[in-house]
Parts: C-alpha cells; structure tokens; sequence
C-alpha cells in the first residue's frame, strides 16, 4: 500500500488527510489558516502535523503531498494572491515544504482538485473526457481531457464559473456582469428566490417571514422539496441556466459526463429534473446522448483531501 | 522534403492539393462535390487527381493524406452524414482511400483543420495553446491545447460557434437559439445591420437603397471603412459579442492567442477595435495580458488545403 497527503487549504481552515492508495483517508487533522500571517511559520506547523499523522499511523514514507487551494497554480506550486487568504504574495509550498521533506508537492485550485479526485477516487473512474461543475459560495469547475486535467496556458484554465451566460446581466463579485456563478452559486440562487418572492405578493410559503439576508439555498431547496412553489421556481430557474452553461461546456470539449458537486446540487429533484431538462433542449444536436450528467460519488467531507491527494497522481 | 495531399471538402468543390513540407502548395486541381451522389465513383476520381498531381510534379511517395470536411471525425475517419453534401450516409474515406494507396488518412472537420494549419504552416507556430476562430456563413472553431487539437470523447469537440451567447436570443439553424454563430457570422452581421438600419429612420448611407436580401458583410465592411455609422454599430456590436466568446473561451483552456479566420475579419478596424475593447473588458481578470487575439497567417484561399494537409502532422 501507498499513501499519500492531501491538504485543503481554505480561508478559515486547512485540512490535511492521510490517504491510503484505495481512497481511504486514514486520519485527518488541521490548523487554523487564518491564525497565521506569515508563510514560514504557517508551512511548518502543516509539515509538522504530516509528521505526526504519518507517525501516528506507521507510515513511514509518502507518494507525494496534494494541496488544493484558491489560486493554487500547477505550473508553478504557487498560491498567487489569493483575496481570501490572510497569508499575503505569492507563496511557493513547494520550495518551501521541500525544505523539510524530499517529496513531490502538486498543487491546484480546489474545483481542480476535485475532478481529479472523482477520477482517481470516484465516479469517473476509466473516464477520459469530463467536466466537474463545483457549486457552492461560488461555482468552479474543473476540465478532464484525455486523461488529463486542463490547465491551460497559465495554470488557470477551468474557470467556467467566470463564463459570460447573460451578457449584461447579474453584477458578479469578480467586477463583471452576468457570470454563470451569479445564477447557479449558493448566494445567486438565494438571489433568484428574493427576486422572484418579491414579484409574487401572495406567496405565502414557509419562507414568508424570513428576511432575504437569512435565506440560505439549503432552506430554499428544504421549501422546494416540501411543495413550494417559488422555491421550486427558484431550482427549476437555476437548472435552467445551469443546462445551457453546461451545453456550452459540450460544444469545447465534447465530454463524456458532467459531473455536479456541492450543497446546491444536494437538492435532489427539484433541480435534476429541470436541470436534465434544460441541458438536452440547449444540446446541440451532434452531441446528443453523447454526455449525461452525474452527481459526485465522494463523499461531501472527504471531497476536498481526496482531491488534493489526487493531485500527485498526474502525469 | 517531403509532400502531403490536403482536400478540402466543400459542398460545391472538392479541392486538393500537393503540399511540400515548407508550406507551399505545389498544384492544386479540383472537381465538383455535387456531381456526386455515389461514394465510390467520388473517392475513385478523387484518387485519380492525386495520382496525376504526384506524377505531374515527380512526387514518388507522400507522407499522407489529409481532409478537411463538414461533419468530419477524427476518430472514426468518416464524414457522418454531412447535411450539405449530396452523397448522403456514413462516408468512410480512410476505408475507401486505402483501397488505392497505403497511406495515412486523417480527417477532422474544417475548423479544425484550419487551426492546425496555422500551428504547422502559420502563425501559431510554436504555440501550445490556442483557439481559431472562423467567421464565414457560420462560425467555426478548433481549439489546440498542450500542442494537440481538442477531439473530445466524440470527436466532434470544438463547436464554439454553438455555443449558447445570449438565452433565448436569435434563432439559429441548427433549431436552437442564440448561438454565437447567429450574431457574429456574415448571416448575423447582416442581420444586424438590417434590424439597425430600420431602426434609424433618417439613416441615408450608401447601403440606403440596397434591399435587405442583396446587403453582404463585405458591404457593411466596405461602407464601415468608408464612414457608415450604422455599418460602424454594426461591426461594433459584433464585436461586442465576439469579445464576450473569446473571453468565455479563456476560461475553458487559457489559451496564449485566439487566431481570427474568414471574410468579416478582413473589415479591420471596425472590427478589431471594438473587439479588442469587448475582450479585454469581458476578460476575467486572472487572465489580463496572458491572451492575445492575432489574425490567421494563412492566406485565405490556401488555408483550407493547407490545413487539410496539416492534419497528417498530427501524433
């Protein structure tokens, strides 16, 4: 057996695993990332905890360390400039934790990190060709393609997030207008619902008095699922796009599935129907029964180590 | 040096021609798709000409043969049903071709093509990572990423003039709506200008008394560069909608160029202003300055044979 580290780096907390080759974390532990301010001491105590985790467990040496993180380039083993970091720069784990261990370090962001943990983990085993769409505070994705995750020329290909759906349309957080994520992440949902409750005055559903800055997409989603309607709007418009983002996805890379991870895709019904739905009738017709759409088969909490973890098995 | 035979399959004309390795198309002959109805008889005369355009020019042996067609897959060496071909059905021409000689055949649609011409013949020389852009009846693309064209699990990858730009917006013909293809082809500039001319009561240009069903793009082109104002809007919206496509692009694959092909891109200035502007405001800005738009190298009426020809280069 081999094992292998994966680390998920958030703005709040990084997690680290010890994964065993057959995708089974063997224990776990983190630091809190926004204690620190500086790279140094912040790199050692995550070299520390490795240590302990490998002791701890008899295992005496590792395949690699996997890091998912914001902003985090393959190409270079940096994180550049991540705006939710309290750890400011440009900061090159790879130099830096080589200097306590002899191993290889690979690092991406954590929509990256993901696909390739649902390839060398999860539901698209043997799968060549597919596209993972992450949706959660915002929407990332991550491109599979003859094998091999997408990073483009720069190291940050994969933003499907960030693609133009309605020229125009929905300020987003990342200075333009109309990004998928501003219609399909958690807040654009809530948006979407505060939008349509509004121009419906005699809604009168479980969410009626909750007010709009306490809507989350899991109480919109729990609403939908037990026969409300705008809640059920709510979904139905957001598969809506979400199929036409992802029937523009079909026409780069002609993928085998799409896959879907996050709180949102949780839902169940209420937008896999539509969602299935809309993808077909925005399919173009060459790719039709080509592509189908699958949920994630890792588990929520284990999503982001084992797709760090992944990360050492690239080519 | 070596020699390849590009054909570039047309509904009207099947062109060929005898390629040296440097680029330089030898001679070239041709024979009219649409007298056939037959495969067998098409490929027998097909192989006839490449025959006597060896012989003609003391070429001995070629390194392949490589064809650029509507509908034509990589993969499986066929053209599938090619709606504006009048021999219908699967067309196996790899099958077909080796019953005359033994020789590679490879064959890939015309977008594609033209995108490998210009990585092996033109300006993308050297490039790893990049998406060509055609503009002619329809919009075409073909996307090179790690210095490989982009097939897909079907081979029919890289339809980005499919791609869904603005919901429910123009109707296209492939049955769906809002295509990039319906704003941004001759079609859609045409149409463009058409809606704005009628929208401008007191436009008096030199298109002024030109029915609808005679204005070409080469026209709003032409009156564009000679002070149109409204063939000006009219480039200028196309672009506006280019620009969003390519940065949509970008965050697919991060690519280093996007290559500009076909008869709307030669108007100059009316387009590639505004093009640049929309694109560069439409960037996501992780991208800023790592994405040049360039226009294609290739000379306009040898891309199609050059790029054919190209498509025998591929690993």
């Amino acid at each position: 057996m081999t094992y292998a580290i994966g680390i998920d780096i958030g703005g709040t907390n990084t997690d680290m695993g010890l994964v065993r080759e057959d995708g089974t974390i063997i224990a776990r532990t983190n630091i809190p990332t926004n204690a620190y301010t500086e790279f140094q001491p912040y790199v050692k105590d995550i070299m520390d905890c490795i240590a302990k985790l490998m002791k701890g467990n008899n295992v005496s040496s590792i395949e690699g360390i996997g890091i998912g993180a914001p902003n985090g380039n393959f190409y270079t083993g940096c994180v550049d400039n991540a705006p939710n970091l309290t750890i400011k720069g440009v900061l090159n784990f790879e130099e830096e934790m080589r200097k306590y261990m002899d191993v290889k370090v690979v690092l991406s962001n954590d929509a990256n990190a993901a696909a390739y943990g649902e390839l060398v983990y999860g539901g698209a085993k043997g799968l060549d060709n597919f596209i993972m769409f992450t949706l959660g505070t915002g929407v990332g994705s991550g491109i599979v393609l003859d094998g091999k995750l997408v990073h483009g020329s720069t190291g940050a290909a994969g933003e499907l997030g960030h693609a133009i759906l309605v020229p125009e349309g929905r300020q987003c957080s990342c200075g333009r207008k109309g990004c998928l994520e501003t219609y399909t992440s958690a807040r654009g949902i809530v948006q979407t619902f505060c939008e349509l409750r509004k121009q419906t005055p005699n809604y009168n559903g479980k969410l009626m008095s909750v007010p709009d800055k306490d809507i989350t997409s899991k109480m919109i989603g729990d609403a939908a699922n037990d026969g409300d309607l705008v809640a059920q709007v709510t979904y139905a418009r957001t598969a809506y796009y979400l199929g036409i983002a992802m029937a523009n996805a079909v026409t780069f890379s002609a993928p085998q599935a799409i896959f879907l991870l996050g709180g949102p895709t949780k839902v169940g019904k209420p937008l896999m129907e539509p969602l299935v739905e809309s993808f077909k009738k925005h399919l173009l017709n060459i790719y039709e029964g080509s592509c189908e759409i699958r949920m994630s088969q890792l588990n929520a909490n284990e999503v982001a180590i084992l797709g760090a973890a992944a990360l050492i098995k690239m080519k």
